[in-house]
């Protein structure tokens, strides 16, 4: 029941108006924070890889606390709560963990869909048996904020 | 039971390397519509304003079909499902409306739960009865895809 | 002498924490518009076309006066100040036009070398005959600001 | 003549649909060198401070070789090419650094000339003595590409 843990830099232009990181950024934290879980995993061989195709079928997201730009990093949590032949849901929790002087502080909680594509053959595919021992090891029915999915 | 219309604008950048619009890029979409929808509406008096201050809780969106970057606008339909003291849930789908030659194209639908925010006193605020009697005119119960939210 | 005139979208988000039009965001402005102006050229028969590939090679922008978020579009006026073998020089200002209430505004003035690029052969291509025939009707030696290039 | 060093992580969101980094997205590169370079600076008692307020008047930047996302950051070199009452020119250049098994590659060059800003007095303002005395530590002469500015 590993976590997958992403230090997400944050930059300056992140926040909007209203002088806070805004709503629809904190979706381009998850793709990084995604990425970085996913797409690190190199293809079998000639086998399909998640960076050659992968399509958003869903998101939810709950914003807990505002999040002010920082030169620090935010800590993004992921983990895989359902995994199906040909799609897999992905938890989050952005946060700051905590430390001897501070307690953890969590921004948002979120999951998202994802969908493996063959972009050649323009349709979803299987998750490969690969991929899915990968992705076991982060597996965790507990969604986010400790419900079960 | 109107429906708020907002004709979105796309740009060429809001494309990724998959060659398809970004599936986070459809919430800033979704926030242009809000912002068309709410920040329209003009304070009564003294009073506060969406556009002074307002906080995204939640979203929820549904992925249908890829949208590819074309120079005509796509669609928003907007409304109201949900109406409390201090909170509202937006319901939109993102669309190409049914002409004479062409069936309608649901590319997403989605939801939004806004609070108004007062910036000042850095805390929620209630919805007045003069922002309510504006909202009450897009309420309707049916949620994004026509399921009671 | 004509000159390319695209009235551009602004989005609420383009603003940043300091409550303007972030100067990044009105280099996607002259993408737009730039899109507008070349990327609707349709290619000739089967030949090659700007939207099929594409380079910016350099940009110099002044700006003159910051911008904020409204409904209504922004004016950006394009033309072509040089016109190379395999390169072209665009010239633009983004500005409120002159009305009968107003006089004109102008926000800043900017210029990009692009190249136009083949994708496959992943190189620079020469400029066709059939597109320098477009590309003259919008010709004019001076630069942004009545400056000769 | 110390020149700054930001270490500048890559989105995957940052390429367009040609699969390169998009030639917008390297002015918010710039934008996040400049920040980690002036915006660090602490302001000197009550003294005003770049990040409370700095505006940009102009950038130029030169494309010289594409940039395709990767998890590794892209190192930008900044510098003070100008120094004058109430405005700076930064030069910049974008590039991977030289190692034992590479050659530097350079993806960019620039420069910015940037305006401190009183906000609240809604206009530009003078560099301090003591902001001045920092900046004078990354005074160069020599331009981008090591032309003399």
């Amino acid at each position: 029941m590993a976590r997958h843990l992403y230090h997400c830099p944050l930059r300056w232009a992140d926040m909007d108006a209203f002088g806070h990181v805004n709503n629809v950024v904190f979706l381009r934290y998850l793709e990084e924070a995604r990425i970085d879980f996913m797409f690190r995993l190199k293809p079998e061989g000639d086998g399909p890889s998640f960076s050659g195709g992968s399509v958003v079928a869903r998101h939810e997201i709950d914003y807990l606390r505002p999040l002010v730009h920082r030169h620090a990093p935010v800590t993004i949590e992921s983990w895989v709560t359902n995994l199906r032949a040909a799609a897999l849901t992905i938890a989050y929790e952005v946060k700051d963990p905590e430390t001897a002087d501070s307690p953890e502080v969590v921004y948002a909680r979120a999951s998202t869909v994802v969908v493996p594509y063959d972009l050649k053959a323009e349709r979803p595919r299987r998750i490969t048996a690969y991929e899915r021992e990968y992705l076991e090891k982060y597996r965790d029915d507990a969604g986010p904020g400790g419900l079960v999915a």
